[in-house]
């Protein structure tokens, strides 16, 4: 029997047809006014500049507009603040992206911390995470909130399944833990310092592979019938688990590429029609 | 072989004798300023006066004030938000401390979450929280920061270990989870939806029962040479763990009373001794 395939791309897609409806109606009923998100480029590493196209792509696709803010390599911890603050007091901005990573002499933390509750949703702030963590109002980080709504697409049922994140990142593997446990998941979260991973993840009902390292995670690791979530991109289209072997015998996965991947913009757009709706509607 | 006592009462009063030395030192460098933790007070339920009664006591035994606000229990959202932003304001407070459940109608997350970072000494609010689990500055939820206090002062080792957190609660069971996990402990977070409770608690190097219910975890669950961390207190001298038979076959453990308990005060005083010490000092 073959796993189900969690479609990334083809939700992303659909979601963008209801997103371009939600911008057009809000466009209508205010007399023409869009949500607009901010993206924030410091430096020229080209990397940087391609994800923030991609995100101000996808921003005019649905009918948003983006606006561009683009600082020297040699922008100071305090010239970003500034930024930051003028985009939070900003009326007609509903949403701020800082792309990561900025050069190394700025702060980046208090650069993300920096950004107004409301306006983070790329769900970077400390703030966020702990609201987000305790059950409180907040946008999700982009990329596990993207998985959980993939998930909750295909009807993925989570409550009292064993979820074992392998990563704990900021803007991964610690929210997409705390997520997990609010969907009533078990939770185990695994790293560089855990021991017998192979152990741990066999156990799982679901996978979370988040380490940033291709095809670290094996096939023979996880048990038939596990859905398998796959949030690593490397060269060659490999993400961080074997996915290959598991296509027979997953329950369900996320192809790469095509899985998580396409649920990381569309989570940033997702949230800031959200945004834009709650302060222009 | 008998198992380690972690013994939480003595190290409490190992503390309550350093930080008295620092209180002391503080005076005497600042021509008489002490510390001083404002404790809240809304309503009069007996047990909360109790509570507050004795953190009040353990602030005077060290040589710091308390600063003793007492609200009817008539009091709204908006009072106390208006009391915690005048204390947040007072620059002779160091600390504040919103005792634990207020009456009904007030919103207790939002009051929580008004008290300033710098202030934030029993370490309830959000940001607090988001900031301790991404490894920035914060103060520490006090039972967990104390339990985290209570291993170390043993050299219980974490790293690599496979801690089980019972529990998920905002001021317990979360922020232990990120506690062990900033201690590079690989960490499983069970609850009331968790399956197999049984089977995930077997494999815990290190156990940590923060259910609320009396004798819930049964010893039999334990693997001999694991870690007890009992954070239960019941009438009857009971914690959240069946303890007795675990005195033997356990590496470690916190008895029940004399562990966790004492640890929690012991943490907020030590908090706002190291509040105090940045302001004044």
């Amino acid at each position: 029997m073959s796993a189900l395939v969690l479609d990334g791309k083809a939700l992303a897609q659909k979601t963008e047809e209801e997103l371009s409806a939600r911008v057009a109606d809000l466009k209508a009923k205010s007399g023409g006014q869009t949500p607009i998100l901010a993206t924030i480029l410091v430096g020229d590493d080209p990397a940087s500049a391609t994800y923030v196209k991609m995100k101000g792509n996808a921003c005019r696709r649905i009918g948003m507009d983006s606006l561009q803010v683009e600082l020297p390599s040699s922008t100071t911890t305090e010239q970003l603040l500034a930024k930051i603050e003028e985009l939070n007091a900003n009326p007609n901005v509903h949403g701020i992206l800082l792309q990561h990573p900025v050069p190394e002499q700025i702060d980046e933390r208090a650069c993300f911390d920096a950004i107004a509750l409301t306006k983070d949703v790329d769900g970077v702030t400390c703030l966020g995470f702990g609201r987000m963590a305790m059950g409180e109002e907040a946008y999700g980080c982009a990329t596990p909130k993207g998985i959980m709504r993939l998930l909750e697409a295909y009807n993925i049922e989570l409550e009292g399944k064993h979820a074992v994140v392998v990563g704990r990142s900021p803007i991964l593997g610690k929210p997409m833990a705390a997520m997990l446990l609010n969907a009533n998941a078990t939770v185990t979260i695994c790293h560089s310092r855990t021991k017998n991973l192979a152990d741990h993840i066999r156990q799982a009902d679901i996978v979370v592979g988040a380490v940033g390292r291709p095809e670290f995670i094996k096939a023979d690791w996880i048990k038939d019938g596990a859905v398998v979530v796959d949030a690593g991109y490397h060269p060659g289209g490999v993400g961080d688990i074997e996915l290959e072997p598991l296509t027979e015998r997953a329950a369900a996965y996320t192809p790469v590429p095509g899985g998580v991947g396409p649920m990381t913009i569309n989570t940033l757009i997702y949230q800031s029609v959200d945004s834009g709706e709650k302060k222009i509607g």
